[in-house]
């Protein structure tokens, strides 16, 4: 396997924090980027409250001004979505002499932002799931779950084989297993992403339009059956786009939230906190890419509509 | 016509305080039951903002206690129908001697419970055009339209036709226009109340769900577009069960809307205010008439299903 590789941390909030911090702590040659928080990393350290075991890492690489940054081997994009207009300005800097980029972000061909800046052969994506908070200045807390599943990322993958696990995926599947981050690789991303959709769709949305933890929604009967509808409507999508989400795949997700611990769907605070929802990521290009094969998405459609209103009042302030 | 009917109003909020206020003011019998400001009405009277000219009643006939109401020819329900399961004691004292029932409540087969307490034969219903509100004890801001269309009701009147106008209804159509009253007898209720669905379905559903007034969700394009979308909905299960509301209707309630004065629909109020939403009138009855007819109405029936959430979780209190 050689040396090992190094790695850019794009966004050291509760995803990039985690991951980046475990890699960090596993002797990984690490660098973050960082934003409102970077002085305080800088001075303090970075925090991790996790199940993996709680770890505090004092001295941290991290940096505010993206020119300083180093290049590295990997970088991993652990920012919003929303966020991606800063990309054509960071990854160059973080993937010169030919680094690769590791999107690990929510949503549908999310990758695609970052594949016009730096090619899409250099671009692997990858979902998380994971239940995981920023809840201060370089801190974070880690709740539960934390599997990461990745691959090789095409722009134009419906109806094509899905590409073999390839090596470089692979090595960074082995470096991220010994930081002790549940990786795995595999050969089908789209399958990975539509899987994930039957949880983000329902969950983040009626999230913020029901203004309910997945708790509140899992135990009345009505948000219940409409979390199961929509769980339904994506998954007809993903079989009408011949990515084969196994039929159990939908009982899976109502079984797993059910047992979750309380927690509040990502963009359920982000929408509390008046930053820009994931809309396009998660909804919007679902819908598009299960379009483009004929196939309507009426409840998927009428959440986003719901979504894009409540998120254009919340971001005017005017609530 | 002979002699002035007498009228018991069933309800003395903004749409029974309204047309009974008027009533009394053009010298017919008027009975009012009140809930919490039967005394204040006593004392006060009632006060009524209209654009059809502002007026006081000093002396009205208001009764909280159900038993000394007298009988009355005409008996107008005007309470929400979430309180129908008080018509049972209340419609046998006012319709005593064989008064008729005008039932003025939003929804779909809201005569129903009346009919089922003094027979189908003796109930009318009818749907009020109207933005009024209660503003405060015995006071009744009356802001705009005010049209009432009604006629004859039947409990299965599905691709039957429709009965022509009675004498009745004629005579009660002449006694509200003598008060000054915008009224229509009609010769096909069910068609009217399809129409007012039309409007009362999406905008009292999305200015709930978004919490938001009609003038809000007209100017955002998305919420614009799905309230554009669920008027489709309904106006296509009224086609499909034989009620011939004209396309056209479609265009004219997102018109109307747009040009209404800035209002909270009744359902939002009732929201705010903690109170139940009438969800089975409006929302149910619509979805179970279209599915006798194996028509689905899926924005609806998604629609209903996060009111329903809501709606318990405001009756508990505990958002």
């Amino acid at each position: 396997m050689g040396l090992k590789q190094s790695y850019a941390i794009i966004g050291t909030g509760a995803l990039g924090g985690l991951y980046g911090g475990l890699l960090a702590r596993g002797g990984f040659d690490v660098h973050f980027l960082a934003n409102s928080d970077a002085n305080h990393i800088a001075l303090k350290g970075l925090q991790v409250e996790t199940p993996l075991g709680d770890f505090h890492l004092p001295n941290v690489n991290v940096y505010s001004d993206i020119a300083k940054m180093p290049a590295c081997d990997v970088t991993i994009v652990a920012l919003k979505s929303t966020l991606n207009h800063l990309l054509p300005a960071i990854l160059p800097v973080t993937t010169r002499g030919g680094g690769k980029v590791l999107v690990l972000q929510n949503g549908l061909d999310v990758e695609a932002d970052s594949a016009r800046v730096v090619g899409e052969d250099r671009v692997l994506g990858g979902c998380c799931f994971l239940c995981s908070n920023k809840v201060g200045p370089g801190h974070i807390r880690h709740l539960d779950y934390g599997r990461i599943v990745f691959g090789e990322y095409s722009s134009d993958p419906y109806g094509k084989p899905a590409p073999g696990i390839t090596e470089r995926a692979q090595q960074i599947e082995a470096e991220l297993r010994e930081a002790g981050i549940d990786a795995e690789a595999t050969d089908d991303l789209l399958l990975t992403r539509w899987k994930k959709l039957m949880w983000n769709i329902p969950f983040n949305g009626l999230s913020v339009a029901l203004d309910a933890s997945t708790q509140e929604i899992m135990e009345h009967g009505d948000s219940l059956a409409l979390a199961e509808a929509i769980i339904r409507e994506v998954h007809t999508a993903a079989v009408g786009l011949d990515v084969a989400v196994p039929e159990s795949w939908i009982q899976k997700q109502i079984d797993a939230t059910k047992k979750m611990v309380p927690y509040d769907a990502s963009m359920r605070l982000d929408y509390r906190f008046g930053r820009p929802m994931e809309l396009d990521a998660i909804f919007s290009n679902a819908i598009e890419a299960a379009s483009s094969a004929g196939i309507a998405m009426p409840l998927v459609g009428m959440m986003l509509k719901q979504l894009k209103f409540l998120n254009s009042r919340n971001l005017k302030g005017s609530d």
